[in-house]
């Protein structure tokens, strides 16, 4: 079952990332960008039929390795729930 | 406007993080693991409120410095079409 796993910076927590891309769009010209943050996204392949069951799973990995519980929020998403 | 751009290895393209990533998961335990691939997201925040010209300068983003599309793929999300 594939399960997506979007990690972000929380609110407030500065993404130092995404000012110097931000900065670096800006500078190639694209003058419509107020804000960037930046992430990561795991494509995560689980056996497993129960989506419950692996979307615990899947949450399980992000408060334990995926995410930087301190600093970032993450979401999970059976890829059932749309199409990519 | 809100829009993210999902950056992901292309299929074929050997990804060493998200291998080390499932590695790391069987090793804390979690058996369910098949397949990890590592991506990037970047929330942007950019003016304009035509979707489709928003759509297209995101795109360009991409193209441009977000994704390296000699090895990776990506997708642009208004964040109109669905809730985060």
């Amino acid at each position: 079952m594939k399960v997506e796993v979007r990690v972000y910076p929380k609110e407030g927590v500065l993404d130092p990332q995404g000012r110097a891309i931000a900065s670096a769009l800006e500078r190639l010209g694209h003058r419509s960008v107020s804000d960037v943050r930046a992430g990561k996204i795991f494509f995560l392949d689980l056996r497993g039929d129960d989506p419950a069951a692996v979307e615990a799973e899947a949450r399980r990995m992000a408060e334990e390795l995926l995410a930087n519980t301190v600093i970032e929020g993450y979401d999970v998403l059976l890829e059932t729930e749309r199409e990519r």
